[in-house]
Parts: structure tokens; sequence; C-alpha cells
């Protein structure tokens, strides 16, 4: 199951709106297939691993690390395949919350005589797919908030000077949640600011991101490279007084510009969620991070710091607005990982959820 | 050495203006006696382990983690007992760098006829006096400066509610750093606003250190508990203006209001040095914090961070000051330690000394 885990968050990113899934045939303490979802639409991770066993599956053992599938959507359930393979046992790590999976994969092989197993290393499990799992419980994309900050966390001098806070191993590693994540979302100061491309630049590659820009007057510069270089899709959040007219040089580059009655993260989730974005790699600002801490829309918050003090009651910090006004207003969070990144000390936390379900559900 | 090692770590805090020392005397595999130094003016490490010996230390090895005296002080020099005592061999972790020692104990030894060795675990012995050797080469004491945070690096809200940003077990931590340093030191804000005691409240205890008060124009209320509750020596730094009858109702009190022409962090260091005060705890607010961080002024840092999230462009962080103006100019600092206290974070950082040496000394 080890292995399957190692298979499904290998193609972590590379997968949705589909969840990252890994298999692994064994009998007689021999691995006789592996397999990993690899792109929606394409076989499921059973099917590789089914097919790589050929048919030395029959009596084997599968490893799977999420329910397998009993019903023909892209492609034809998983748990049929199971069967016909005469696969004897099934070993699950966590049960499909998808109510069209939910149970029902494991009672279709149980019906056809297979032995089945469920919850080994359900909460790893879980960790890899907790973007999907938050994704079909809320219908909103799974939000993980990224700062970068020196040990006094600020993200600046006073006089703005940021270039770098962190060290370039830390900056790689950003690239990683680009790659996982569907899309990234910036306000435009930062765009006007440093004019990034957002693009995933990992050693060998990766997924780039949709780029979501905020930017409520369409100050967007049209030769800004999200606008231009054409390496991934840009959509522009903006206010609802921007008219077609002002659009229409944008429209023209290929980016999309829709406006929002009220551009607030609710919204601005739930309207992903729609277009079937699972997941959100907020970069900032303070600002943007901000309006996310304050509608309680943060999941995940991966924070780089740097062995730096750079003082000044001026200097900014990584999240703004106006803030909670008490202690016990304030969000709490609990550290789930601390490790160092070369000279940078790495920080996950995810807000605090006492009586929840691995899927999320309290 | 380890064992010599924890010894001294043990007695550190309660041997200021001496260092923290442990011996060990061993012989034939066994352990023949234990010491510390565990007062100024009182018997060395060296003296107590050779006591618990008695006579046994004929021909025994002996474990060290300084160098041991050679000039009669408040107390006669261990090189000699160690001779008299007919000690074989002699393990040192560190040189001592106090000119009236600084390798004369071991030429003393060596003269004797006694075996000598030096350096085993010589960085470790380095930390554990790393006040004691500060002061030795700067006659300044070693300032470590603290800071309780939230994970967006902010001290309070924007509407300045602070309590409680860290959890009982990490404010509790702090207390061993009060025990640990020669005094501790405040802005008059943070006594304005919180009125604390700043004593030592480990559960055994524990050394209060003396109370240093920031305090320009002489607003410390006459009620302040560091006025009043006698619990450990106050000092009130000014500035010049301030006259003996502004200060005499303090002066009453038992408290030292001591003028300074600048009010700074090196004029200040320069008179608690002249003072035999080795170590200080800095325990803010934001512009002291500041102040110290901008004069280059601190030797280590040590950061609690609470799981939680505040945001507020308003909100305060924990230093203020004008701070650096450009990213070269910050101060470097290497990350040494990191830990869970509870459920918040402690980070322990040094400013970066590439070439130093075990003492310092560039």
């Amino acid at each position: 199951m080890r292995q399957a885990l190692n298979l499904a968050k290998s193609v972590s990113g590379q997968t949705s709106p589909n969840p990252p899934v890994g298999a692994v045939v064994v009998k007689d303490g021999e691995i006789l297939g592996f397999g990993a979802h690899l792109k929606a639409g394409e076989a499921h991770a059973e099917v590789h691993a089914l097919q790589m066993a050929g048919d030395k599956a029959r009596g084997a053992t599968i490893y799977i690390t999420l329910e397998p599938c009993s019903h023909h959507g892209k492609t034809p359930p998983c748990a049929d395949l199971i069967i016909d393979k005469e696969i004897s046992r099934v070993v699950i790590a966590v049960m499909d919350p998808n109510e069209k999976v939910a149970g029902r994969g494991i009672k279709k092989l149980q019906s056809a005589g297979v032995n089945v197993e469920w919850g080994v290393l359900q909460k790893e499990a879980a960790a890899v797919n907790q973007a999907f799992f938050h994704y079909t419980r809320t219908k909103t994309p799974y939000v993980t908030m990224k700062s970068a900050v020196s040990l006094d966390g600020k993200t600046a001098t006073h006089m703005g000077d940021s270039k770098w806070i962190t060290s370039e191993a830390a900056r790689l590693d950003v690239h990683h949640y680009r790659h996982t994540h569907d899309a990234i979302l910036l306000g435009v100061n930062t765009v006007v600011a440093d004019n990034p491309s957002l693009t995933t630049r990992l050693p060998g590659g990766g997924e780039n991101p949709l780029r979501i820009i905020l930017d409520s007057d369409l100050r967007t510069p049209l030769d800004a490279n999200v606008v231009n270089d054409q390496k991934a899709d840009t959509w522009i959040f903006t206010g609802s007084a921007i008219t077609a007219e002002q659009a229409s040089p944008y429209e023209r580059a290929g980016v999309s510009v829709i406006p929002f009655d009220f551009l607030d993260p609710t919204a601005i989730l739930n309207y992903l969620g729609s277009q079937k974005v699972m997941s959100l790699f907020v970069e900032g600002g303070a600002t943007v991070n901000g309006s996310f801490l304050e509608s309680g829309k943060i999941n995940q918050l991966v924070q780089y710091m740097a062995p730096k003090l750079i003082g000044g009651k001026n200097a900014p910090a990584s999240i703004a607005g106006s803030g909670f006004m008490s202690m016990t207003e304030t969000l709490a969070m609990e550290i789930k990982h601390v490790e160092m990144i070369g000279e940078d000390l790495k920080i996950m936390a995810e807000p605090r959820k006492d009586d929840a379900d691995v899927y999320g559900n309290n």
C-alpha cells in the first residue's frame, strides 16, 4: 500500500479533476503490476496495474489507494475489471466520497465474492486526496496559501525591496505547488510590481496552472507576461463596471476577462468550482491573502521563512487586510510539517479541525 | 565529557559572572566523582569532583568542560589541586579565553607531568559557554532577543489584543531564559500595557534576572510590579533630562534610576558590561527590538510561533523601528534549532558568523 501511495503521490497535479490514485498487484509476495491514474479521461490506476499483471492477476491481491469506481464514466467501471480478472482480494486505503462511488465499488466486489478490506493507511491516502475530497464535499477548490517571509514576518523592507527573501531552493519548492494545483491566483498589484509568469519551472518541467488575476479595475498591463506569453491560460477577474470594450484587447490576446458583482473569495471559489477547478494556489499579495483569511477560505498554509531579520514598523507582512479584532476570532491552525529547505524553514499548517473525519466532514 | 557538559548545562544561569563548568573523574571505566561550579565565589567544578573522588583520584582521568584555572581568584587555582591529587590525565573540552587562564592552566598541568588533551566536544562546550565567551571578548552582555508571534508574524491584533499569542507551554519555556540570563530588558510601553513582574516562574523556582526598563521620560508607574514587588532588582534607564527630584520616589522604592546621554543599545550594553552583567534577555516591545536589531547587537533570537493567523495591515509585528532599507542590509541569520513546544513552534537563530572560531572571534 505504501508503494501504491507513492505512485499516487507521483501523479498528484496531473490528474485533475480526477484524484491521484495508485494501484499495485501482488501474488505470493511478488509484485505483478503497478499502475497510477495518469490523466483525466484516460485509464484508471487499476487498469494499468492489471494490464501489467496480465493472466497472472488471477487469484492475486490488488492494493488501491482509493475505492475503485463502480459506474460508467469516461472509462468502464474498475470494479467490473477486477471481478473479470478474478482478483481474489482487494485492499483499499480510503473509500471514495464521490456519491457515484461511495461504498458501491466495495459492495459490487463483495457481491462477486471478492474479499475486500479497507481503511489501510487511510489517513495517508486521505492526505494525498485532500484537494479531491474537499472539492467533492464543497464543490469549491481546495485553497493553499503561500507566503515567503523573514524570521520577523516581513515580505519586504520598508522601502519595498523584496528580492529575494528566500533562497533559490525554497523558490524552487514553490513550483511543486504550482504543478500540483489546478490554478494559481494573484492580485494585480503583484503582477504590476513583479511581472511574474506564474508557470511551473521544475527541473523536469511540470503542469502550468491556470493563472487567475484579481483585478477589479482591469489594470493588468497588456504587455504583462501573463497576458502575452501563451504559456498557460489566464483569467482576469474584474469588477462589474468593466466594459466589453475595455476587455477586448485582453480577449484578443487569448485572456478571459470575467466580471464579478462582488469580487470576494466566496464568489471566486464558487465560480472556480463551477469550472471544475479543484485546487487553488494563492500567491498573494498581502491584501489578497487578507481577504482569503477573513473569509475563512484557507485550507492550507505553506510558509517559507528566510533566516533574515528585516525590522521596520512599515515593512509589509504576508497578510494584510483589516485582520481579526480579538485573539479569539483569529484562525486557529495546526502545524503539520516543518522542514529546512536549504537555509530556509518551511512550515505547513492547516486550520484546526478537531472533529473532522478523513474527508473533512465535521 | 557528555556527562560533564550535562552538569555544566544544569547550572547555566546560576554561576554568573563565572561560566557554567562541569567535571567528571573517571578511573578504570568507573565514575569516581562529579562536580559543577554552582555559584560565583564558591568552589569550582573540579574541586567538587575531586572531593567526591577522595584518595581514589590518584592516577584517574578528569574530564572538564573548560580549561582549569591557574590563577588565584576567589578560590585557589584548580590546576594546582589537580596536580596535588596526582590526577594522571586531564581531558578538556574548550580552552578558557579569559586572559588570566588562556592556555596557562594547560601549561601548568603539562609542566607537572600531567597528560593533557583538549578540544573534545569543543563546539558543544563553547555553546554552553557562549555568553561567557562573548562577555570575555567584548566586555558587553550576550543579547538574546525573544519574540512571540502568530504564523503571520503578528504580536497582537490590529486592536491590540495580544493575550495570548502562544500557549502556556511556550510561555513557561520563556522562564528558562529568564533564569539563565543575568538581566532582562523591556521598554516602558510594555510595562505600562502589561504590568509584568519579569520574574522567573519555573516549576522549581529559578534565579530572577535584574530587571531593566528603558524609559527616557520616566513614565514607569510608581505602582508597577517592577517598582514595588521587591522580587528582584530593577534599574530604570532614562534620558539625561530626568531630575533627582523625579527619580527620588523610585529610588525610595529601591529602584535605581540611571540617566544616559544617549539611551541606545551600544551605551546600554557598555554600561551593563561595566556592571558585570554577562547576558541580557530582551523581551521587547517592537520598538526596543528594532533598536537592538538596527544597532547590530543581537546575539541570539528565540522565537515562538503560535499556530494562528491574525492578519491585518495594522496588526503589529515583533520588530519595529525604521528597519533596514534593502535586502542586502538585512541581518543574515542562521537557524540553529527548531522544535515544537506543545502546539507552538520554537525557532532559535543566531547571526551568521561564517568565519568565527568557537569563541566568536573572526
